[in-house]
């Protein structure tokens, strides 16, 4: 398999940069074990912490892939929250995460930082395992509000606790989605004093899309009118004048005056969350003023800042999208080095981009939908296009899938990329407005199974387990980009009756030819068989059956003859295959890249106990029911048993020989 | 089990009001067959078709009940919505569908209506595949803005058929969902002419929460302002002024002055969406010409309407929260009947409620959560003690779990308690923001299994096959009373490991004494042994082991000996009960209120097979894989064979004799 940018990072190279003492290259950041040690300092040399942080990033991050740019524009804002505020008593929330570098390099894990993404190393997102300083889990867009303003309403209710601080910090894309708002609703009615930061960069992976998002931006142009604000805030504040039965008026009066100089409306306030700024979010002292004034305010209150996504790295300023996780790259010129090994195989996206593309040109119906992940899932090549046919509604995947559900329902012919593990959100909306209407839209599931560096928030594992139970779903996953191909022809063409899904990993297959191989429709529940054998029979799902035919290569230089059958379609099952391997009578194994419990290896159990074969074992080989941490692919598939050797040695043992 | 009201409906007695024909009873709406009857009435008629509405309505729900005073408030809409738009070539989303009664009555379904909600006969939800007029699914909540944005760009996208009006209806409380905002965030910024309706009662089942509903009754205040803001847009209409070029300008100068006038922000103009209203939902002609007005523009419009749930009847005016399925009632006098049997048996919702405000009396740091279910599910028990400390967060599922789990990382132990099918929305959030963390919540599943005649989108049958993947989650259900209130108990104060999930059905339990048993823990993962047994073993999860009960019985009246265990909790699966099981060697039957795909029978079968069992023949006894619809719940238990007759055939089956 190919290995992507940052999975190709294990190997530490030798540093580009001198090897200085860390002493004297990050002089202030190398003296700072813990937020303690920032807020010692004075005011004045926050600027120089902050360039400490820029510098030790883009050396580390050169040689160490990992999130460049979002963290690039964060270190601002993480040194002025830990500075105004007592982390960790106080609580900071990261939203997603990519942007806690900084925080993860001035809350102990300076050192460490060189394990990051890697097995037994730190995680790339906060991580509230690893340090009292990542108070919640992040990796899935948009949760920072609502797990915040928990926090804040629990310092409230614990009456014998001092006061805490509860700081949520939200990007202008996740703020967008409909947990944020349900969050932002909720905060707004309920006793609390949450600060939520919003880190407005005008950029999430991809170039945010959405009316939120187009408002935002008209915000940053009243400036003169916010200028005014503040004072009249910070002054009536200053002389004791606001109260909180006062607030109601003095907003309204504020919201008018602001809509007549800027023009258009303020909806933080107008769900009377109190908004100030917007400021520069790179002018350090500027931060921890405002962050010093409005910290002891009390009831929900918005801060909007404007950053610059990998900010001091001109080339990331450039172009942040290619930034946002760049793989190794020259910490000099900013020449992005990438995979230095010669890429041989396509990666599952670019046959999916590639095949959608060609569908949607011989077929107006066909349409696609996307949830903020257009440039990660390949679905841009159809939009560069097809701009008009191609809808990226940004992080809203329960809206994705209901919006494809209005289209199929009139006729269009929806298709849905989005991974896997971010599809958990939409799970209502694939049920209620999808498959109860028997609706013909094609599921694209990205970055399904083990992941690898993104770790525990990202496996994508869950997905066979959870819709398995779908009536009416028909579930189905390729073992090569010619069979994603021609799956996808079938949900364009065949005879599928209803919805369908079709997983597929992150990265490469293993076909060099696909692209001249003709597209046509896989027949819908029908498995092949990949070798024949006596001992054993082995049944996958998806591109592991790559490995599992060379696990039963190696069980065959121990003497056990394996049959190996790829079931292609979960659901329906093929009822001939199950058939051909019940006569065989012999142990039974099956491999899957998700949970064990509840995908493949379950419906061939119950298929063969429900069919009077009960007799025949056996053995389930997938994830186990734990949560998966970080690592490579490889790495977290043999903790898993599901790497080559592991696979062959429990063919070896189910054979009994 | 005791028959809740809206169960209770099978026979229709007879009729309370004289025996007039229907043609002298609702002289106009006898003769509407479908729109089309009605389109050709002149527009002074519309108020008597509204009052036979009204009647007709009152006459039937009051013998057959269901859904009312949502209904009772939608009348003069719908008669304007079909009036005035082509359908069902133009299409009418309704959101929940709790409203569209009328709209049924109007499209063919009159006579049929005495069959609402019964097996075989109408949905009371929208349902496509009753009638062309009922565009998309309905049930569960704040899909309708996602689902005809979707059909109003396929007809943007088929070039070649003529323009097709969407228009969404969407009530107050569920346009504060996420799922909601995600479809206005996108509507706003996609090229589509969505008129949504925003049908504003103020109400939801239970009273609204949220920022943005004290925001909707502030903007009624300012009628002032949006007369002469409708008459502005009109005039500037009919004298052809108004480009989409120059539409930007208006509204911001619109808004401006709104601001000025009603003292207050519009959010929706804050997201582009032109805003009409509010309008008084009860005036028909006023309605139909304000629709005739904005009926052609271009561009994402919101009417903002003004109703009273209940409209008609002063009895469901005064109190809309019990008359929104008032069960039956005294059509003249609005004096409620309801169920006639003789209460014998708590509600499983009452042993909730009473048994979470004992333990929170206890100890301070219990807390409520729930998402605009506080009286369905009794967490309004506590709430009436403990304002604050019960959270009731709106049509809000994904926050509600991530809040909850912010409360939890703060030391608090939450009590979140949500509908079955509805927490299908809050997937992603139970395993990223709690799970993973290992965080103390306990999700109180209320209304799981068959629920009966709400039907297809509101069966709670999916749960145990989607949280059963989820790591390190306790699931468990309680066949009785006691158990539940020890399983509660256990919760707050046992030694469970991170989150749980209790499981309970709507209605009664068996267990008349519950409340004078003392409230202790139950043991993690332990079962129990019901009755003993030679020939097959039975396993059964939560109260369906009551009807397994009997099963049995008739089984040993056939000879067939078997032995009954309660598993009590799904996960972790009692494993001495199991090694018992599996030792006796006899064939195993697994019954389950849920599907049978992925829940107690898969994991049972697993176990087995797992620990070299297999050679046990397992019958999984649960719901089929396919969506059902309404009916009693015996009659609904009736067609997946889990009623006590199939129950005791498949039991005397399994044991071969």
């Amino acid at each position: 398999m190919e290995k992507t940018a940052s999975q190709n990072n294990s190997d530490s190279t030798s540093s580009v940069r001198s090897d200085q003492p860390v002493e004297l290259k990050y002089p202030l950041l190398s003296r700072i074990d813990s937020p303690d040690d920032l807020r010692k300092l004075p005011l004045a040399s926050l600027r120089d912490v902050c360039s400490d942080i820029r510098a030790f990033l883009i050396d580390s991050l050169s040689r160490n892939p990992g999130h460049f740019a979002s963290s690039m524009g964060t270190v601002e804002l993480t040194v002025a929250l830990h500075y105004v505020f007592n982390t960790p008593y106080d609580r900071i929330v990261w939203d997603v995460g990519h942007q806690a570098y900084g925080h993860k390099l001035l809350t102990g894990r300076r050192d460490r930082f060189e394990t990051n993404r890697k097995l037994g190393g730190i995680s790339g997102f906060p991580n509230p395992s690893e340090s009292p300083y990542d108070t919640f889990t992040a990796g899935h867009a948009s949760n920072s509000i609502s797990a915040a303003l928990g926090m804040a309403v629990a310092s409230q209710l614990k009456e014998d606790e001092p006061h805490r601080n509860v700081i949520a910090v939200i990007g202008d894309a996740s703020i967008s989605s409909g947990l944020a708002f349900e969050g932002l609703n909720n905060a707004a009615n309920t006793p609390n004093d949450l600060l939520i930061i919003l880190n407005d960069n005008d950029m999430s992976i991809d170039p945010n899309v959405g009316s939120l998002n187009s408002y935002l931006a008209h915000l940053t142009t009243s400036k003169s009118y916010n200028t005014l604000r503040n004072n009249v805030y910070r002054s009536l504040k200053k002389m004791h004048l606001v109260t909180e039965r006062q607030r109601g008026p003095i907003l309204r009066f504020n919201n008018s005056l602001k809509s007549l100089i800027a023009k258009q409306q303020n909806i933080f306030e107008g769900l009377n969350i109190r908004y100030f700024g917007p400021i520069d979010g790179h002018d350090v002292e500027r931060i921890v003023r405002v962050l010093s004034d409005i910290k002891d305010m009390k009831g929900p209150r918005l801060l909007h800042l404007r950053t610059t996504k990998g900010k001091g790295m001109p080339a990331a300023e450039a172009n942040p999208s290619v930034w946002h996780a760049p793989g190794r790259f020259d910490p000099t010129t900013g020449e992005i080095i990438g995979n230095t090994s010669k890429k041989q195989f396509s990666k599952f996206q670019d046959v999916f981009g590639d095949t959608l593309l060609e569908l949607a040109r011989r077929d107006k119906k066909i349409v696609g939908i996307t949830a903020a992940m257009a440039s990660g899932t390949s679905m841009s090549t159809m939009q560069r296009e097809f701009p008009d046919r191609v809808f990226d509604v940004g992080i809203a995947e329960g809206h994705a899938v209901t919006f494809a559900g209005g289209l199929a329902k009139e006729g269009m012919r929806p298709f849905v990329a989005i991974y896997s593990s971010f599809l958990q959100r939409a799970f209502d909306h694939i049920i209620h407005d999808v498959a109860i209407q028997h609706l013909p839209v094609t599921f694209c599931i990205d970055r399904a199974g083990i992941v690898g560096e993104d770790g525990v928030t990202h496996h994508g594992v869950f997905d066979l387990a959870y819709l398995r139970p779908i009536p009416g779903l028909t579930i189905a996953s390729p073992r090569d980009e010619a069979r994603l191909r021609d799956l996808m022809h079938l949900a364009a063409y065949g005879n599928v009756d209803g919805p369908i899904a079709i997983r597929y990993p992150r990265g490469a297959g293993h076909d060099i030819d696909w692209e001249s191989k003709p597209l046509t429709s896989l027949e819908v529940g029908k498995g092949e068989m990949l070798s024949d054998g006596s001992d054993v029979t082995v049944v996958t799902l998806g591109p592991i059956a790559y490995e599992v035919a060379q696990a039963v290569e190696k069980a065959a230089g121990s003497g056990v003859s394996a049959a190996h059958f790829d079931a292609v379609f979960l659901k329906p099952l093929d009822e001939a295959m199950m058939h051909d391997i019940a006569r065989r009578g012999c142990p039974v194994v099956t491999v899957e890249d998700a949970v064990a419990d509840g995908g493949l290896g379950s419906t061939v159990e119950e298929w063969l106990n429900d069919h009077g074969f009960h007799s025949i074992p056996v053995h389930r080989i997938g994830v186990p029911d734990k949560f998966i941490e970080q690592g490579s692919v490889d790495q977290l598939r043999k903790l898993c048993g599901m790497d080559v050797e592991s696979i062959a040695s429990t063919i070896i043992k189910a054979s009994g020989k």
